[in-house]
């Protein structure tokens, strides 16, 4: 087990994303942050006035105040900041500039970014500890065709992860053939810039959200896939989605229905569920309790993304509404929230992180 | 053509149906309300007093105010009504009392009821024009069964009926085999008593409805049934829902992924929706344009409740993303927007009656 | 009475103002839209174009469809946009380039604007028709000065406007000594660019809006100050006001106290509201019924902003909860709704229009 | 300093507040609930399966899932308590039954009362622990009027705490001639029986709340009142409130303008409110850090309710926007954001008996 600190840097902190960092890095025990760094908007300033700059009424979105520790810490500028001062780097930027930042990061310097950039290059993972640990491998992989010392691990997006992890048991247990799944997502998803306006969500459901479908339906067939001839060769099962945006603050709602692929009754989906706590996170600082990852609720009125959200620090997907589907063939059906904040990005990030440590992957310089 | 006019009474009135009942009869061409009626609570007050009793804050739910012509009207007790004193009850009742009262007044007069208490017996048909229109046959059938005058109608479920409406022209052109439904349904569905609390709605998703997916699942059966020795035999397709509330005040939201009974492309699912106008609903006071009852939305971030609802004066079913499902044979996948208390209740049974009156199956007396 | 068409441009036309103006324009009897113009991003897209980018989701945010006169019509660049082919100039435009191009359009053509760069201007008046119709002599002057065949006339601030309008009875008859306002404004005041993040709205008040309470302050002495060497000497009555923020999608609510100039009652006070139709605006298109500006509720739970905003086509203000105030000398307190972008901006400045029509001040080339 | 453990009983257990005194106490150094109470209708049933009865889909509203502590005890039915049984009784009841079954147990016990039953009893007083804690000598004055054992001591309204204790400094150092208040109050101060549907309470603000306004105007006079005479002689400042309510969950905006007994720059203001750190709180294990009850924001976009409801465990009152104001003689203005059932109800009664502790007013038995 790691004992030693690790110099972090996180790029792209002024954002919800990066204030999440923030928030959940600032007492961990392995990583300190020794650097952020923003656009060149905020670039000099103290983190405290940058965050104020950008986000207006809010500045400091995470839960209670802005963490002391970096109230002062001056921003550096992305485009300049040296990965080389610090042993990971933990990357919030939209995807334009996360494409041609974080190469020049991974050069030296491990990578986890919540950006959708990286997830769909042939030699990076998309990696959820606990679900396909394994493809960490891959990693080493893509050290050797870019001549880097670093690399760039990609997060899923928000919206995969929670169903990513639900589905992980029941692809180990019964297998899936078939998957429908319809969101309602938290508007906190869309950020500060280009943020979801009052004028759009309220008494409202927006039925569409850009790419986010195509986002879902490509990257679990890559997160159950197989390491394959230095690549990875998706997983065969049919998905289909319909993403929607909903009034809620934090916690994506979905509703899944999904095709097993062999019978199974309500009580072994349910426990195949709440057993669900691999080995290699347990020991790990940010997993929640056990290395549960999954709480299913028997009470039909959970989950709920206002209640549920913060279970296990945010890092516990809710199940609840678990029933037989009479349309999919050996069907079964149900609700979770997962926070898309938390697990689906950057406390998320934080435990690939963890997990990359235990294994050897990122180590200190 | 009716051109006579025919004395209605309006049972359980002071309710958010009933409201929706008398905003959409105060210009009837047709009908006339000449009786109100309600529960013991309000009895013998004027009705614009008894609104403000039963529903405090806001008294009067539907647009505008009051209409002046039911302001000053005598509530009668909807125990003592006599029915017999109109040509049409229409009940907006819940689901014991109508059990009770309904029998009584269809033994002397038709009865088009907003509650479930009717819709699975045997003898009675769940209307919805344009969709199945046929199954008015069967109130021949109740009559003679009962020995009434008389019978009762009841409406679809509000989330079964814009979904029926949405599925009729495929059914109709290519078959229908599977269907699997979320819904995000509006706070107006649960009514002022036992209505849906701030605390429990706001910035969430309550994932479960009581008996709302049984009744869309079984009902849908019904509608797209076939007439068979006096009563229904249900369509085979199957049906799978999930049904959830959200924090939208009216217009149920629903993310449908159907299996249709033979190929069909995108263009030819749309120009069957998009064409979708029966023609014995056309000339009807209360059908949208044209007996238009589906717009097809080609902008993807259409329908939303809130701008698409009252489509038609609430008529319409907004139909948008449509797009081919991967997963179900012959799938496709949309989202649709319907009003639950219009079309999905108070307006809908005004155009079931209105159905009546050109079949001639509801007669002056 | 003028009968003849006026041809009026719309400048910043695909913001919500803007399409408030559409709205309300499309079917006047007077005034008809030749022309739209918008900034360099839309500058030569048709409209319906337009508006879809610059707005994303809602496009089209009024009532309704974006009407089908505008649709196809070609957005002009409103900095090359030439004024004089027009009669008349609607400005919905920041207060930046309101400042640079509303002078240019005035040296040709009348222009009312919803802007608050004129509003301090000494030879410009905040014209609300029936409240202080007479200040619109201060236009001529205003030609005079500047040597423009035009004139810029700016609405008052949107929080002003209904408050000046609820007052407008009390200073007449009774005088006004003192005023302390809280407001929870809606989020349509702070339209699409900049507008109100779900993020910091949902489950949240925002106490502060910036400039809102100095922009109220100065504007109602104003408009309720008196003409006087060729300028406005304003009112001298106190006035103290704390704007905030609410999640609400349109029309302002308005918690007011107010010390009159002498004792009156409350019948008085409401006799003066409910009886205030100033006989100058009675016949103006866009005026409510009879002129009758302001409507008193009995109603305590009334007014309220989702059912009282639309009253009288959004042109009515609603004043309930009518309270004598024990601290405040002569003091009286009330609530009122008043609708941010009809009243408080497009319709109102129509009304303006109107009223400089009937007053010989705008008059057709 | 009190070290032993009181018995306490909670009646009115199964509702918002008698939730919130379940959360606050269950970690408690000094108080252990050893008895639950509630209404007939879930009395005899295990705590965990009253609170889903009474409260449908939420069932425990407070922090996290009901306490382990508490699921399994059983509910005793509130009108056969036996209040000897306990040390304390907090109680979290209606009005009505609040009037019948407090003094039964004060007969015995120490009551601390939320419900408003007592609080314009001449021999009760409406204590705030730090503002007023002296009035707690009115309590050795009830006990022998009545012949008590116990007595009764009851909460202000929660609107009125937040208030008073923003006041309470400036009471102190400048002396207060008039307030005017506008409060946009959360939904959990209605409960969940009775409590605000979201078909009132979305896109919209209520302009009333029946009652409110006169408690606080009430209540303020007598907190800063003067013991006189075995009884409370209220303060002489004005009074004039509006109370409103918005859709936010917890905790109470109020916009305040005060004017104060003599001139006070803005800066001497603050200091007062920032240094507001009763000596005889600060030992109290409710108390928030420092028995600083009150939080001067200098951001002007706080207090937010969302944001600064949970400061100090939602016992400090968050200050914000300071301001002059020019219509009061000596006037300035602020926003305050308050925890209505932390601060105003459950923590606020828990800290109320722990005053009464430390003052020897309240001993174990």
């Amino acid at each position: 087990m790691a004992q030693a600190q690790f110099k972090v840097g996180v790029v792209g902190a002024t954002g919800i994303a990066g204030q999440q960092f923030l928030s959940c890095l600032k007492d961990h025990p392995w990583f300190k942050v020794t650097a952020l760094a923003a656009s060149s908007r905020t670039a000099g300033k103290p983190y405290a006035e940058g965050i104020r700059q950008e986000n207006g009424a809010a500045g400091w979105w995470a839960e209670g105040e802005v963490p002391a520790a970096y109230a002062g810490m001056s921003i550096q500028n992305s485009e300049a900041f040296d990965a080389a001062s610090v042993d990971i780097v933990f990357t919030a930027m939209d995807s334009a500039p996360a494409k041609l930042l974080e190469p020049k990061y991974a050069a030296t310097t491990p990578v986890i970014s919540t950006a959708s950039a990286f997830r769909m290059e042939a030699d990076a993972p998309i990696l959820i500890p606990g679900v396909n640990s394994a493809h960490s491998a891959l990693l080493e992989q893509q050290r050797k065709n870019r001549g880097w010392k670093g690399f760039v691990t990609a997060q899923a997006n928000c919206t995969t992860t929670g169903l990513a992890v639900s589905l992980a048991p029941l692809v180990r247990e019964f297998g899936l053939k078939s998957l429908l799944m319809t969101s309602m997502q938290a508007v906190s998803g869309a950020g500060r810039a280009g943020g979801v306006l009052t004028l759009d969500s309220l008494d409202n459901i927006i039925p569409y959200i850009v790419g986010e479908e195509e986002k879902v339906q490509r990257e679990l067939g890559k997160i159950f896939g197989s390491l394959q001839g230095g690549g990875i060769a998706p997983a065969g099962f049919g998905v289909s989605c319909t993403c929607t945006r909903a009034a809620v603050l934090e916690g994506h709602t979905e509703s899944v229905f999904a095709g097993l692929g062999k019978p199974a009754s309500l009580q072994a989906v349910k426990d195949a569920m709440a057993g669900f706590a691999p080995a290699d996170i347990k020991a790990l600082p940010t997993s929640p309790e056990g290395g549960r990852l999954i709480k299913v609720h028997d009470d039909p009125f959970r989950p709920q993304p206002r209640l549920d959200r913060d279970l296990g620090g945010g890092m516990v997907t809710s199940v609840g509404r678990l029933r037989q589907d009479p349309v999919l063939e050996n069907g079964v059906k149900y609700m979770l929230v997962s926070h898309n904040t938390k697990m689906g990005a950057a406390k998320g990030a934080v435990l690939v992180a963890e997990l990359l440590v235990t294994q050897g992957i990122i180590k200190g310089k």
